[in-house]
């Protein structure tokens, strides 16, 4: 039997990995960044357990092609998220590491329960 | 070979074809239908030949999951597009058709070049 | 500091979130069924931790459209994970639960080391 | 009021729209390559106006990454399709033009009906 620890730890993959497949591919460019970000941070808010999540796409990474735009790819991804189970947190993260876009476990928190009186 | 006018035409498809599958499976609320709605119409008009790009998502086919989200699917879409090359224009749409998000052109207009005097 | 066992939960999550949201909108029938559920194994089976990947799509929901093809959609997938971070494993699936398209860790196993001699 | 050959071509724009923005980001090697490539095809022909498909990915883009896999990358596609309406056909494809992953229309064909005797 998992503990909310690891449920947390779960359910944070599974949102990173999805909006990572999601939102790949999608035209972008400097000016249309913030919408895009602020698309995705509004997305992923809605889905189960997610108790933040902060998206910034890296500009420096938008060089335009012909048509004067990017494609958003991997590398451009810095996310940070908060799971929640219980009073089980997980706080992860989706960023450039060595040229690949890396997805980690920052660090697991568990809230203790206030002594009763 | 193909007329400016094909050439729209063309365009028009790409991109109808391209936000479609971009753009599905991407959790969605009637509050963050908004931001969504937004992101892609900057997302569509950055790329080549587009003139106009309109989407809006049909909130009535939100029908909340027991947490409280929908997955945009391609029902929802209603898109007006118009996409121009030289003095050709295509204006095209996504929307529901008895139970089918189907791509239609919707007229082609091609600008007279004015006489000189 | 997490452990082997959170740290193979947390790719599970990354993997079963990475292929719903890569797939979902894929145009499929129950003749192209197969070579679906091929390409999806064989693609996630690249990354890293994944000892094992299952993908079954139930054929029983893909009712043809006017034109004769459905849409993959998350309710079809019957998907199960094995993934392994040194001697820790963790078993996962995707599958339908009450109408809503469920990701859950279903045991995490580690093996003991042998005892030297 | 747009003719056949028009919608034979705004139908093959359809479809390559389509196939990129489904497909791009899947991760692929050069073993699981042509698994991805049935995959594509068999999808693709499912849908109205497809009367030929055919999907190649350059294996020589594929550059592992530390962990010995790729992305599917629009620059890899060397794609033709063929779409039909009534007697008229287009020939498009998508393929990698100066480093853009460009879509174009080959030919339309519109094929004669033969005399009544």
């Amino acid at each position: 039997m998992q503990t909310n620890r690891e449920q947390a730890v779960f359910e944070a993959g599974i949102k990173l990995g999805a909006l990572y497949h999601q939102w790949v591919g999608t035209p972008v460019s400097r000016e249309s960044a913030a919408s895009v970000e602020s698309a995705i941070e509004k997305s992923v808010i809605l889905q189960p357990c997610v108790e933040e999540i902060t998206v910034r796409l890296d500009r420096s990474l938008m060089q335009p092609n012909r048509f004067g735009y990017s494609e958003l790819c991997g590398l451009m991804f810095e996310v940070g998220i908060v799971t929640r189970v219980e009073f089980s947190y997980c706080r992860a993260r989706l960023s450039q590491n060595k040229g690949y876009p890396l997805m980690q476990v920052v660090e697991c928190l568990e809230i203790e329960h206030l002594p009763h009186h």
